[in-house]
């Protein structure tokens, strides 16, 4: 199946099975396609925290908009995104970058030097809404590999983030909550959603030619 | 080929062939890929514009930190979100999703007032940080679209989002552009990343799992 096949036959579940579980290979391909996401000058500012476990997963359940989805699905996975820049977080990345390429340490100082004197004199708050937004493009790769793997997923924004990052110690790990994925398997006849529709802006509408 | 291997593939083109061309097939696939993308409350708070005409790429240009790149490349796309949430916007989308599936207008109602109230008690500034991290979720879909159809793409973000928003009037249609997303094909010999190794933080410091 292609990307807009696979796009096509997803949708947000509503109502998981919790007697399915999701296997560790697929949550693994689920991850993996997040991880090579790109993002803002090759930062990957963001971190994937993966919640199988039934226990936290009931103590998150009180910081979603749907704790029954929260408690009944297979995996939670929270997207993460740094809390502010600094600059040994930037020099970490590119030290690996050059490593790996058997670059010179250094070798792109100039870039990174620009990039410091941009978010170092930001905000945290002005730094984490960059972070945040380079985390939905890993979200979206999340999303497509679970529907290439057909397992059903419900992305999700509106949650107690000040919940969820105490309960798993973002603070310390300098992250933020940003999204959550629940991955699953929908229990179809429980769900209001599976039956309906999928319904997008008409292409005239959402697309502008300048030819 | 499967997503992680189309991700694997795919890097940010520096230097395209400007004599190659992408066909309008593989264009409507790549903007197909965004326009079924997930959003917020289903909302679809961002448009895409496609830019191929080659005097407002060049017009364009001085708005990128990769003029070259800009004029040399296929087609620009420009990702461009709502500048503002308001009553009329949500009631549109949702008198469409109701239409479309059968069911009375209104029958969204309590979820609709529900968002309203959160959105229109926000400065504009606010809803549109939240409006522009939809738009990343479509840019991500395109991004893995373009890839599967073996098209080069450059994701990018630093550009002068105010000359590209006066260039393209998107004032007018309540818009701000986010993201630009570059397309063609590259000339592997003139570009110096084409060759060099993808590097992404190894699976144990991107990942955290809680069994």
């Amino acid at each position: 199946m292609s990307l807009i096949e696979d796009l096509k036959w997803r949708y947000a579940t509503k109502k998981y099975d919790s007697t399915k579980k999701v296997n560790q290979e697929d949550i693994d391909k689920i991850v993996e396609a997040a991880r090579l996401a790109p993002t803002s000058s090759g930062l990957q500012q963001f971190r994937v925290l993966v919640v199988s476990n039934q226990e936290i997963k009931e103590k998150l359940a009180p910081s979603s908009l749907n704790p029954e989805v929260m408690v009944d699905c297979s995996h939670v996975l929270v997207f993460a995104a740094w809390d502010k820049y600094t600059a040994e977080r930037i020099d970490t990345i590119y030290n690996r970058i050059t490593d790996e390429r058997n670059l010179p340490r250094g070798r792109f100082d100039s870039y990174t030097d620009k990039i410091k004197n941009l978010y170092l004199n930001e905000t945290p708050e002005e730094n984490f809404e960059h972070t945040a937004r380079q985390s939905y493009i890993g979200f979206a790769m999340a999303i497509a590999e679970a529907a290439e793997l057909k397992i059903d997923s419900t992305p999700a924004e509106g949650f107690n983030n000040a919940l969820v990052d105490e309960l798993l110690d973002l603070k310390s790990l300098g992250l933020k909550s940003v999204t959550l994925l629940y991955l699953g398997y929908r229990d179809e006849a429980g769900d209001w959603l599976a039956s309906m529709k999928k319904v997008r802006n008409p292409v005239e509408e959402f697309v502008i030619e300048y030819k």
